[in-house]
This record gives C-alpha cells, structure tokens and sequence, in this order.
C-alpha cells in the first residue's frame, strides 16, 4: 500500500543536449495526466500494460500544438522506482524540447518535483531505506569505479543489513533487562543485568570500530584523494598531469553548477580514485613561468590528502625545492624525482636527509618509466594489506560516520556507567539512545527536517 | 526489410550527473548482447515480447560483478527509431556508470556507434529522409520554442512533402521533353518543347523563390538573432541583460565542448529568439569600468544582426555615444534611451538628427517601464505582417539554402538557354541538374560522403 501523494514530475537526464531527454511522472494520477498529453492513433496510456512502451506525439491540449514526437513508458505501482505508478517520457533530447514537454505536464495537473523527491518517494513508500536513498545519490555521483561499487553495496542493503542486525542485538538485550527489572526476586539480578550490558555493549562497539575503520577508505572511494602535484615550473608537472590524465582514460570533468570556476578532473590510479587540485593552476603555471612562485603551490596544499611533489633530478635541489620540502613535511607525501633519462645532478643522499627515503620514486615522464612504481605507491598507501576486499561494507557518507560515532559513545557511557555502578534505568537510556543513532542510519528512526535536508541535495528528477 | 549492420551502441542521454542515464543499442544483435549482460530473476530479454520493460541488473559475465541496477527497454524492429532491433538499458544516471554499463556491451559484441549513428540508419534503412534526419538534429539544439517548431515541422516531413512534389514536376517535364524528342514528326516539336521547360522551369523557380524568402527568418529561428548590447560603462546594459534574462526565463546557457570559454545565452522576445554576444563581457564592463572604452563594443558589433544601443538620457551624448552611433550605423539598431526615471538632458532632437526617430525606445529598466515597447520593437523587426504564420514551412538549414539557391541558379540557366534558341538535349541537362540539387535537400540524389560528413555532427547516441 503506498501512500497517497500529489503526482510529481521532473526532467530526469542531465541538463543539456543529448539524443533522449526524459520527463518522469509519479503518483497516483501518472497516467492520467499522461494521456492529457499524449496523442497516438490508437489506445490511450490508461488501457495499456505495465511496463510497455508507446510511441506518440505529446500535444498541447489547449492549442493542440503538437509539442515532441516521444516513446511513452507505462509503468503501474507496486513494481517502479517510487512504488508509484510511473510514466516517462523520452523525448528529442534538446533543452528545449525536453523543457516544453515538462512545462505541459505541468499545466496539466502534475507538480514539480523537488530535488530527490522520487527516490525520497521510493523510501517512504518502503522499498528502499534511508541509506540506500542515501547510495542512490552516491552512485550517480560516483567519480571512479570503486566508488560505485562502493555506493552499489550500499543499495543493496549491505550496510542496513548490518545495522539492522546490531540493532536487533541491541533491543533483545533491552527487553532483557526489562525482564530481569520485572522480576526483582531473584538475587543477582542486578548483577546479570549489569553484565548483560556490558557485554553486549563491548559486542556492538567492536562492530561499530570495524566499521568505522573502513571509514577513511571509504570516504575516498567515494569522494577522491584530494591530491595536489606540486613542485618549481619545468620540472615536470603539466606532462605527469597529462600522462596521468591520458594514461588512465578515466577523466571526469565537473562542472559545478552553471559557474565556469570549478572544474575537478578525477582520475583512478590502480582503483584508487584521486580528486586532482588545481590541475588549471598547473597547466596555467607551464606556460606562464613568470607568473608562478611557490605561494600557488602552498595554496593548493592547503586542501590536500596526498602531495605528489616534483623535482628536476637533472639539477641540484633549490631554494624553492627546500621551501617545497618544507611545506609538505606533515603530508601524506610521495617525492618525484623526474627527468631520469638527464644526467643526474642532484643529491640523493642531501634529499635523504629531509624526506623519507621510502617515499622517493625515480621517473622519466619523457621516457614513459618509473611511472608503474609511481602508481603502485599510490595504491599501495591506501589498499596495503587489503587485496580481496572489493566486496567489503564500506562507510563512507560522512553522515553515517557522524552517527556511528555518536552511536559508539552513547556505549561508552553503557559501559562506563555500569564500571560506576550507576542504577540500570539510567544505563538503559545510553543503550537506547544508541539503539536510535543506529536507526537513524536506515532511517528507521529518523526525523522529518532531515529527510527534508537529506533529499533536498539530491538532483532534480531522482 | 532493415540493411544489415553490426549492433552499435551508445550513451544517448547528455553527458553529465541526472537521475537517469541511457545506453543505447542498435541492430540484429542488440537484444542477444544485451542479453550477455542482463541478469534478472526471470526470462531472458530475448523471450519477452516487443515494447516491454524489464528490471534487472548488468553483469560483468567475465568476473560476475554487478555493474549497475537497470530497467531495460526490448524494442524489436520495423517500429523502433533505426527500424532495427533496439535495446535501452535505463541506470542510475551517473557519470561512471553508464560508462561501465557502456564498456560492458562494448566487450561482449557491440561496437560504438559514431556521432549520428543511430539517425543514420534511421535513414539508411528509410524511416526518415535526409531533411528528416537534419531535423531530429535541429530539434535537439533548438534554443527557443519556435525554432523548435520549426524542426519539428521539418521532421514531420512538411519541407521534403514540398520538394517531392516539385521534383516530381520535373521529372513529368523531362520525361514530355524525351516523348517530344522521340516523336519529331510533329512541326512544331521544338517549339512545344522548349515553351513547356521555359513555363515549368518558371513555375518551380517561382516556388523555390518562396521557400528562399523563409530562409532569413528560417535561419534565425534556428540559430538564433545573434543581438549586441553596447553603450558606455553605467547606461544600464547589465540591467538591460539581467531583466531580459530573468523575465523571460528562457535562459540556455550553452557549454561548447569541454572548454569554458564560449558560453551562449538565449532568450525569447516574444517569438524571436535572440542569441546574446558577449554577455560575459558587459558584466565584466560594469563591473571593472576602468577596463572599458569603445573598442569592445566595436569588436562584439563585428558579429551581431541586431544592435541595442543604450543611452543614458539624464546626460547629454558625449563623444563616445556619439562614436557608437557612428559605428552602428549600419546595423539594424534599436536606440534605448534609458534612466527615464531621471530628469532629462540629452538632446532628443539632436539625436534624431543622427539615428532613425522610429528607432528610439524610452525605458527605465530600473522602474520596469518602456520594456514592453522595447519587447514589441524587437518581435516587429521580424515578424512584420506575419500573424499566424507558426506553421508556415521555413528553410532553416544553410546546407538547404544553399542547394535551393544553387537549383533556382540551374533554373535560370534553363530558361535563359531556351531563350537563347540552345539546342533543347543542352537545356536538358540543366533541368536535370535542378532535380538532382533537390534530390540532395531530401537525400534522394546523395553521395556517401556527404552522407559521412552530414551525420558526423550529431551528437554522440543519437
């Protein structure tokens, strides 16, 4: 049974030109809006299948204008994205096209839906849970394939089935002690009691620990290593961009909303995804060397999990070098020393003495070597140990670590309280309210403002 | 009967994040490869009837891993877009995804299809004609409602139904010029013959006449009036820009490429659709004033077909209106006097002493008045006299101009050949010439690589 809502529609491809463009109807009233809208020679939507497909005109009933030529998609609840009866429109996919057929369906009695109102649909008619709402946006978002494997984990329900179950654990141990507290005319109760919590609150904790220690790996498989490349102009860093950009085949560019300031390139060096810095800053820096000076490169190490810092082998370490040195020796840094097919000019040994020698990779971009080590030290920084675990649960919304942190206080305060001998009502509302963290996560227990908040960062038509 | 040609496949929706992204395939093979791919509880795609959706998952079938949850469209030829078999794989619309659920068909037998592919064989297998094909096209880069009316009056085949006709004309005179020819025993053959070219050429070149007269306002329908807003620092070009952009909220802005560079603003002044130059440029203008003189107005005047020249009237003209005047003057111009809400003091008479009174609108954009007149301005420059024109039929695409232009030109050859008393197997030619000319509009008489060239336009899935 779902629940009875206003039927919403959507533009739901990308903004922009493409071959199909899809407006996307739910609710209760779908078809019949639909059929307002669509002239075709023979039967209207109403009398067709679920999950057939139609080919039409969409027409303006007021001026019987005709607006696109489409295939109409018929697709009656329960078995749909939003457990809604749900229509789609696949039209011409120009801008205007795509924004014409959405402004008539509008006209004719649908709303416009909010960003991630489909999907905040498929949650509350229950066939999703919060966190796999939460996977839906992840996935498109995702930058590499990692992530999205990551995100597709998620949808199916991994992490909830794991939360679910601690929470399982965490209500029978509840009801226990509601029992024990029932019946005070055994002895020992309170000393079960106390044990009972204990125990089970070191269970779930340990639980929590496992994966919240998947936390940082996750958060990078979904968001990118924030890495910055670094070092003085000629040494390298545009080609190394470059290579890296062309080697690895797996560019993304973003474009931030309609601004033309941001543009992230992603690239996904033996599975992991690194979120490239300033990469405008680096080309720009190649070509205009007088512009260029350290400070550009301080900026950029700012924001930065991972610096790959460059050096010119072929002449001995400068000023600047040091001052590079200098600025990055509380990152997570890997040292370049390019330019290995020039005669070598610069001190090992000197450079040895300020970074860690085991950082240090000799490459010659020009001559296209040293580079596999290069990308194997990447990998080897974030997966060491760790082959074979591509189908692990990973967390990696910052929500659901906020949460988990939050859950595994309220147990250390379970089990501090009961080492005080604090009075079991008392420890109960830690458990309880740990038991209600965790149920935020699936959205079981859950507040309306969030979802509100949640979804609202979605993009229009999911 | 559909040609046979390898499957192809591509991403049909824009690139970019949105709730849904399409790949789509193409051919004989389409539903076998999708079937490679797909794993569903149920049957297979093959065993499902035509037009029907199915949800499922695509399957790496080499390492088992789930690459993405879809619904997928089976559509079995004649009744689909390329007359083949064509399978739509529907996943969430991220960028990674639909390139991983590409990649997947791609490695299990279907090829990527070249920009304009799939239309290609629309055509190739004869759904559509070439005009058709150059429409779907259109459709998809129509930047305001009415250009896409116009596409879309062209893809139902109003332009080609025209020409058809036409060179049907032709073909029954020729075929008369060949019985005349064979049957020289009657006196006045040659007379009859050449009266019959000279009367028919006459009455196509009239027709063809009438569609050339639809090209100007066709082209700029399609590609919109190419509008410079120029004036000194501080007369209100900004505002101007911002009003017409927010009210008439048909904004498109438009991303070349993957470079940041060009981007295109649209709008639509009451049907006429105005493609904005340099709009970067006047917010930078009345922002860095500084920056400015004339010189840029100069240069963002080189490429427009509309001038909005604005003045402040609380001044007098100074020297450098007086220089824009100068430089507009042969440009079709409106002259803005705006800041009505000020006193007076530039010299009306004076100004009309120097551009045409009827050019002269009065605004203030900043108590919203005059725009209006201004709006009603703009839509009379084109659309003079031409109430209830929508479903005119426009010639809209230079490549038809052109061959229109080019047969008229054949045209004349015929009419002054026979008037010159040439032998009537030499008019001959020329009469043939025009129907091959027209042949080409519609893609009857077309050579293959003008076919390659054509479709290699289109954008990527379509």
């Amino acid at each position: 049974m779902t629940l009875e809502f206003e039927t919403i529609a959507a533009i739901s491809t990308p903004p922009g030109e493409g071959a199909i463009g899809i407006v996307r109807l739910s609710g209760e009233q779908a078809i019949e809006i639909a059929d307002r809208v669509y002239k075709s020679g023979s039967k209207s939507l109403a009398e067709q299948k679920s999950h057939t497909i139609h080919y039409g005109h969409i027409e303006n009933p007021k001026t019987n204008e005709t607006i696109d030529e489409v295939m109409v998609s018929v697709m009656r609840e329960p078995k749909t994205f939003t457990r809604e009866d749900v229509v789609e429109i696949n039209c011409h996919g120009g801008i205007t096209s795509v924004n014409q057929v959405l402004q008539c369906v509008l006209q004719n009695g649908a709303r416009l839906a909010e960003p991630g109102e489909f999907t905040k649909r498929a949650f509350l008619n229950g066939r999703i849970d919060l966190s796999q709402a939460e996977a839906v946006m992840d996935l498109i978002r995702a930058k590499t394939d990692r992530a999205m494997h990551v995100a597709l984990k998620q949808l199916d329900g991994n992490l909830s089935h794991l939360i679910r179950n601690l929470r399982m654990d965490i209500l029978d141990t509840l009801a226990q002690v509601e029992v024990n507290i029932d019946y005070p005319e055994y002895d020992d109760v309170e000393e079960m009691t106390s044990k009972l919590l204990i125990e089970k609150a070191k269970l779930v904790k340990a639980s929590i620990q496992q994966l919240l220690a998947t936390a940082s790996q996750g958060k990078i498989l979904r968001e990118g290593l924030a890495t910055a490349i670094i070092g003085r102009p000629n040494v390298g860093k545009s080609s190394l961009l470059n290579y890296l950009l062309d080697e690895e085949k797996a560019i993304v560019t973003d474009i931030a909303g309609t601004t033309r300031d941001v543009i992230e390139e992603y690239i996904s060096v033996r599975g992991v995804p690194l979120k490239l810095i300033d990469t405008a800053g680096i080309r720009e820096t190649e070509d205009i060397i007088e512009r260029i000076g350290v400070e550009r490169s301080r900026q950029a190490l700012s924001d930065a999990d991972l610096v790959l810092l460059v050096f010119n082998q072929s002449e001995p370490l400068t000023i600047e070098d040091k001052a590079l040195i200098e600025a990055t020796n509380q990152h997570r840094r890997i040292v370049i020393l390019n330019k290995m097919d020039l005669p070598n000019k610069l001190d090992l040994t000197e450079l040895e003495t300020v970074v860690e020698p085991e950082s240090i990779v000799k490459t010659s971009i020009l001559s296209k070597s040293g580079i596999d080590i290069l990308e194997k030290k990447i990998a080897d920084l974030f997966f060491t140990g760790q082959t074979g675990e591509r189908d692990a649960t990973y967390v990696s919304n910052v929500r659901h670590i906020a949460l988990l942190n939050d859950a595994e206080a309220a147990l250390d305060e379970v089990i501090s309280g009961v080492e005080a001998g604090m009075p079991v009502d008392l420890v109960q509302i830690d458990m309880t309210r740990c038991w209600d963290l965790l149920g935020e996560i699936t959205g079981d227990s859950v507040q309306d403002e969030l979802l509100t908040q949640l979804f609202s960062q979605f993009c229009l038509g999911k």
